[in-house]
């Protein structure tokens, strides 16, 4: 199987009355790639939580496209009663949007779902199990197509700020693994490699994960695109040189005010690129938008094992037994280190505040 | 054996007619703490390749006692002609001095040997192989027992920049393990930690060869320091908790100006302190400062196989095959961004050039 055979994560209902999600494993990439099915919520959540789906867009599709398929199979298990299914629906949405705190997309993604149950019920369009059943696939479906869309348009907003021969750097992995297919910080470097421009792209490995090494480089160099690995303390180096016309990143959550939560090591970049005179790009769906947020300083950093860095890749130790390891997964980029947000209806320039509440006054 | 049993480098001359050079092998650590002989000039550049012996004060130290080793060794395998030895004595120095391009404190300590041979021969102080070993040996350990004093004095004066209840931070190892004892940035946390302070030493993993992992973490942890480790790109999210209230670094190479190569990524390191009000010390022996060159700009930086990112550690592929890698072995932290420079004579503080400038002038 190519990379170029399938999504990210799509529903299967080869056979309807056992629908599951198929994910690519990310955690197996890039020395195998194989796609395996989440079909219960218990694995939904797994595969959320051990990173096997990771990027806040795919994170959601995953979601809403996983909250479908265990609400049609318990159905199919011989649940009849409307009461009991909209409360282990229930259930279920809230378990799977606390997999992971920090990506706002999967709580929106599970809220998304639930609305449209709940609206379809009040307003009388849905009276039976099968109908809104019927209404959570089409939404899924939706949010699933909604995705590769969204990213499209990214794409196409990015593009318009690169030119030929850029030297273009990332951090971790905010590229078509991320979300269904083109990513967001990778969409505008696939069309602009599609139009012909020649681009070199440096992908930060991003410890301690190692998603840049294991997922960026490895799409990109498989799309055929001039790839470049580096260690995520070696870009303020790659800047000097000059070899970095611009930086795009993803993100997970966006405050009001233009501030960016995404992997661990961005604001350094950030930080780096603004002092070289670099633009930074934060390419953001709107979904990762969270206007109920003012600041940063709102948002919740997850931290994770101490055993991610320590002993994870490792066949020896690489570090003393039992030392204490400090692991957000995510930092807060200030949004004066930000030159433009780039989203699906257009790019948003400072001040942020002012650009976020325009769009959203226009939704 | 304990790791304070040893140290980094010392010469062994328990068979004096077999002297050889034992060194902590730094390529096995945490996991094994080996002792290993080093008795030729391929043994001395191997190891100093390879990293087994590592840390520019170390790699001085053991590039002095190497040179008189094999000298010795030579003179003992019957080779009587004084021409023929001072021939061999500066072909082995050159091949020694080559091993790495940017420490300065090999050529310097390698320089240093052959000037005292040379001065010795033009002084008649000696006239037979005999008396230039025995100068070269008195030379070698002159070095080996500067460095502990070295070390121990910038400690003191690291000291007073310390207090207690302290968080430090920390890039790579410039610990015990990179001189003979002590350590150049570590040996103000030393003596803290033996003063009774409460201090929390946090470590920078240090990629693509984790020396803060493996050796920073373990070195000060063995000795009973609070020791957290955390990975390259979270140390800007650690300075913005207030958990580090300084930072301090060695240095590989200080510019007349002020300028300091160091282990990639201490230039992200110091702009981050700089950024969030914390100061950055660099902590020099005066054989690290090279007046000779202005800026930093003029300093060699010394780029390593991409392998030492791509496959070093793990035990499966973490980056696709054949990927181009970036990997620069040190990188040049701004003069602006550092709040002191710490030698074994005091403390230098901004203008850099001019108090680098006066330090030289008093020598």
């Amino acid at each position: 199987m190519q990379l170029s055979d399938t999504d990210t994560v799509k529903l299967n209902e080869e056979d309807p009355s056992l629908p599951f999600v198929e994910a690519i494993d990310q955690t197996l990439l890039p020395a195998e790639l194989r796609v395996i099915p989440l079909a219960t919520t218990d694995e939904i959540i797994d595969a959320i939580k051990r990173l096997v789906v990771r990027g806040a867009p795919a994170i959601g599709v995953c979601a809403a496209l996983g909250l479908y398929t265990v609400c049609k199979r318990h159905s199919l298990e011989g649940n009849e009663d409307l009461e009991a299914f909209i409360t282990y629906m229930r259930r279920e949405a809230s378990l799977i949007s606390e997999a992971r705190p920090t990506a706002v997309n999967l709580s929106w993604a599970i809220n998304r779902m639930v609305k449209k149950a709940d609206d379809a019920l009040t307003s009388d369009q849905a009276s039976t199990i099968s109908d809104l059943l019927s209404i959570m696939h089409d939404e899924a479906i939706t949010i699933y197509k909604e995705d590769i869309e969204v990213c499209r348009s990214i794409g196409e907003h990015g593009l318009s700020l690169i030119e030929d021969g850029y030297g273009l750097l990332t951090h971790c992995n905010a590229g078509r693994l991320a979300t269904v297919r083109y990513g967001t910080a990778t969409a505008p470097m696939y069309l602009a490699h599609e139009k012909g421009y020649r681009i070199n792209v440096y992908c930060d490995e991003t410890r301690p994960l190692l998603q840049g090494a294991r997922l960026t480089a490895y799409e990109l160099s498989a799309s055929g695109l001039d790839t470049t690995l580096l260690c995520d303390n070696m870009s303020a180096s790659l800047m000097k040189t000059g070899a970095v016309n611009a930086v795009f990143v993803g993100c997970d959550r966006v405050a009001a005010n233009g501030d960016a939560a995404n992997k661990i090591g961005t604001s350094m970049v950030a930080a780096m690129a603004k002092r070289f005179g670099i633009p930074f790009y934060v390419c953001a769906p709107i979904s990762t938008i969270d206007f109920s947020i003012k600041t940063g300083d709102e948002i919740v950093i997850e931290q994770r094992d101490g055993d991610e860095v320590t002993n994870m890749w490792y066949e020896k130790p690489m570090a003393p037994e039992g030392i204490s390891v400090y692991n957000p997964a995510f930092d807060v980029t200030d949004h004066s280190d930000i030159t433009a947000i780039i989203t699906e209806k257009g790019v948003l320039r400072p001040p942020f505040d002012k650009a976020i509440s325009e769009l959203f006054a226009k939704q």
